[in-house]
This record gives C-alpha cells, sequence and structure tokens, in this order.
C-alpha cells in the first residue's frame, strides 16, 4: 500500500511516500515556485526569472519544460494547486455539513497564517489577471472553481443537505473564502476568514 | 443646490452635475482608465501605453498628471472607485438591513451584468497585485476594504442589528461580493453572484 501524506499548500508543501520525503524534479519546483509568486504576488510576479531564482532551477531546464511560456507555466500553477485542494478535501471522513466546512476553511485558514497573511489563492490570482489572448486559462480557472464547488456540494449532500442547499452553500463557501484571502491579504492577518467563517456556518443552521 | 448624479462604477461611469453632463480632464480619463484595465484585466494590463491608448489622453500628459508611475495610478484608481462605491451606498435611505444588502449587491451585480462578466473588482486587483516594493498601495487598499466593511457595518446597525451582528454581517458581504466577482468572472456570467447573494441575505434571518 502507498500512503501519501500531502502536508499544506504552496510553499508549505511536503510529499511523503511511505515515509520517505520525495525529492523534487526541477520541473515540480518551477511549478510550487509559479504557484507560490502567483499566489502572494500576482501573475506579474511569476516571471520566468523570478521562479528560477525562488526554485534554483537551471535556466535551461524552464523552456524545456514549458515551451509555451509563462502561461503554461500559470496553468500547470493552477492544476497543482488544484490538485492538493481537491485530495485535502476529498479526504474528509466525517458525516456533518459543519466538518465539509471546517475542513474547507480550515485548510485556507492555514494557508493564511502560515504566510502571515500574505499567501492568496493561485486561482484567483490567474482569474484576475488573465490575458485575453490566453482563452485555455481562464478556461481551465472555470473547471477548477467548477471542480470546487461541486466536490463540496457533494459532499455537503452526502451529510444530507437537499441538493439545491448543499450547491448553494458550496458556492458561498468558495467565494466566501476567495473573498476572505483578498481581506486576510490587505489585513496581514486572518482575523477577516474567520469572521467569513462564522457567517458562513450560520447557513447550515 | 449643486445635485450630483452618479451613475454606475468605471466604465459605466457618467457624473451628470445640475443636469449637465461633465466634461472630463485627462487626469479623470486617465485614472477611469486605469480603473477599467485593473478591474477587468489586472494590474499588469494598466501600463501606462495601455491607459493612453484607452484614455485617449495625450502621451505627456501621463508624466505630468503622475509623477511617480504606474503605482500612482493604480493608487487614484482604487480611491476613485472607492469614492464611487461609498456614495452610492451612503445614499441609501431605506430602514432594512435586506436593504443595505441588496443595495451593495446590486452595484457590484450591475458592474458584472454591465460588462458581461469580465469587469471585477478594482481593490481586490490591486490587492492580489500588490508589489512588496509599495507598502503605500497595499495600506491604501486595506483602509479602502475598511471603509467598505466599515459604512455596511454603520448601515446594518442603524436598521437594528446588533453591532457584532453588523460587523460580521458587513465583513461577509465585502468578502462575499469580492469571492463572487472573481467566480463571475471565470464564468463569464452573474449567476455566481447571484448565489451568494441568496446566501448572504439568510445571514438576516
Amino acid at each position: 500500500m502507498t500512503v501519501v501524506i500531502v502536508v499544506g499548500l504552496c510553499h508549505m508543501m511536503t510529499v511523503i511516500v511511505n515515509g520517505q520525503r520525495m525529492e523534487k524534479d526541477s520541473r515540480t519546483k518551477m511549478i510550487e515556485s509559479a504557484a507560490k509568486l502567483i499566489g502572494s504576488q500576482g501573475i506579474t510576479a511569476a516571471s520566468f526569472s523570478n521562479v528560477l531564482a525562488d526554485s534554483g532551477a537551471p535556466r535551461g531546464s524552464i523552456y524545456h519544460h514549458f515551451p509555451e511560456g509563462k502561461d503554461q507555466l500559470a496553468g500547470e500553477a493552477v492544476r497543482w494547486t488544484s490538485a492538493r485542494v481537491l485530495a485535502f478535501q476529498r479526504a474528509y471522513d466525517g458525516t456533518t455539513p459543519e466538518g465539509v466546512m471546517d475542513r474547507f476553511v480550515g485548510m485556507w485558514r492555514r494557508v493564511v497564517e502560515a504566510s502571515h497573511g500574505q499567501a492568496g489563492c493561485v486561482v484567483a490570482g490567474v482569474a484576475i489577471d488573465t490575458v485575453s489572448s490566453v482563452p485555455g486559462l481562464i478556461d481551465l480557472v472555470r473547471a477548477t472553481f467548477r471542480d470546487w464547488v461541486g466536490l463540496l456540494s457533494e459532499q455537503f449532500e452526502a451529510t444530507g443537505l437537499p441538493k439545491a442547499r448543499a450547491a448553494a452553500v458550496a458556492m458561498a463557501t468558495v467565494a466566501g473564502m476567495e473573498g476572505a484571502l483578498i481581506l486576510c491579504r490587505a489585513e496581514g492577518s486572518v482575523a477577516p476568514l474567520d469572521a467569513v467563517a462564522g457567517e458562513l456556518r450560520r447557513l447550515l443552521d
């Protein structure tokens, strides 16, 4: 049996397989760096030179791994982030709507806390900065948010919420967290997220 | 008596004073263009050349009006947007918490609808893309969000909500709208905002 433990998101990420910390290849390191830079400073900051400086990857490798350029790297950063968000949320094994919500909210709370309020959501960073010449990127952002809302909706429904309520609460939860992350960046603290989380919880009463 | 009517936000904005449509000066045109570009495509898109192309202002004027460069222009776009958001929201003359919320939500709904889901919030655009070398800009973003949350909180309290509830609902409303705007951009539709608005309304029950 393979046991994979994924700890945190973005720059806090460590992947442990069967108790062994995995050495990351340079492609993965660059994607992680791009995710970290987009999440904390927007897509402009995720220039190839910043990604190389942050990841320590050799210059030649970036063109090898991302021949389509910076947008391809941004897309991979979105996929990489989403895979981890979904894996973490899917691992919820409780039976209450409060538990479903707390897991999602708690994940983002740790991202904010670990970065002292500096980290935001990579997907939002790409959504806000999407260059119209890259239609594939906004399609990916849309699919990603749908995946998140869809998973939460399924999980809420599985705990007994009616389908329509589950879908609406799921959308409000994702939107509430995305908005809270922006307010947390502005405040440099987790306080806005906690206030929003308290209100989201009321939707389950 | 001077009657000022402000219609819409950003690129939909028209200012009518005493029944006369005011001619905008080139500084104002550039600020409006920057707000439009940041809101719809992020701060990267609000380059001086894009702002000049969009506003039709003469090239020399941009360095005259914004000697500190692009960050100064971004800051003015945030101030310009916030002044309009606050003026519109302050003009609420009803007496119910639902009315307070509907006015704020409805304002953003029109921004999304008028732009076919493309416009976002200028303040969020600046928050996500803030370059760490411009501390004044994140201070301005923080002050702006505090102004919005503070005004909504006062208005909710004035309709009878207890102080703590008013503050929490105000924060959830601003965060919910900011997150909804990101989801609306991804979907190219106002549907996420409507779903979030429905849930925010439940907080007043």
